[in-house]
């Protein structure tokens, strides 16, 4: 009964590459940890670039920059 | 000062549904523990069904089969 | 298949608080929302009191001041 | 690398603002821990007031009251 | 610079374990949406059975009987 | 009433240093968006080496490479 979640900024990521990041979560938790699948929950979080931050400036500030 | 975070699809709780769970939240760390309600924060999360994953499949395709 | 975080200060809950903690915030999501318990995930973190903080400051300095 | 998560409420924070607090979240990280400001996270999340809940009540309704 | 993180209930996980949630966490995101490994962060939360509920229940009771 | 959430690895992080992170981020959220201190919660987790991974390692391994 694991909870993974999953916080990325939104930068246009698909439902299918959603579907392989719960899939493949799920996945690593039953290869590694033994854990039931059917009660295994992934939460994808997707984030305005805005509202992250590294090295004390926003992704959007680090886009137009080209990082 | 408990904080609650209550996490659900985003599947059309209305406004009056979530005054009920904040309302409960709060209730129920009261009459447990004690607590403060003045100051006890419940903070509602809803998570597009293509980014909340149950047995390595996301909600929206369980969805379509039924589930 | 919610998923619920109740956050507290480590103040000596019994387990049996959190266990009425956990049905309580499960039969909540079950009454307001129609929510399936089965897969309702309620997760406690208890917190030292040196830790968390409000207006501030720690709990710990708060509980001194009778708090 | 620390992370730090700080959750709002939506009610008009300008992209300035949030630059602020990225910035001054990773400084104070800097300043208190001698953390490396290049692999520090910070992550604003902006919830509806009909999401968060204080005292029992959404903050919406206490809005309309004055408060 | 995704945030990934992995809450368990701590019934044992061993470091080598955990290390490989670790690892195969950050190749994931790397294999799925080509994030940066060098700046994904991944968090394992291990938490008491008696702290984690599902079905309305701790863990620590379930265990018990056998589940 | 904003609730921020510091997440640190468990390296001796003194209780001193811990206040000073719970004043400055309330400070912040202060003086960047006018929120009131009273009911501004800060929550640091400290997290186990072996349970922080970042470049798809532990936080142990790293330091072990003097990292």
């Amino acid at each position: 009964m694991p909870y993974v979640n999953i916080r990325i900024t939104r930068e246009g990521a698909t439902p299918e590459q959603k579907a392989k990041l719960i899939e493949g979560a799920t996945r690593l938790l039953v290869d590694v940890l033994g854990k039931n699948p059917a009660t295994t929950v992934v939460v994808i979080d997707e984030v305005e670039t805005d509202n992250w931050g590294v090295g004390g400036e926003t992704v959007t500030v680090r886009r137009k920059r080209g990082q």
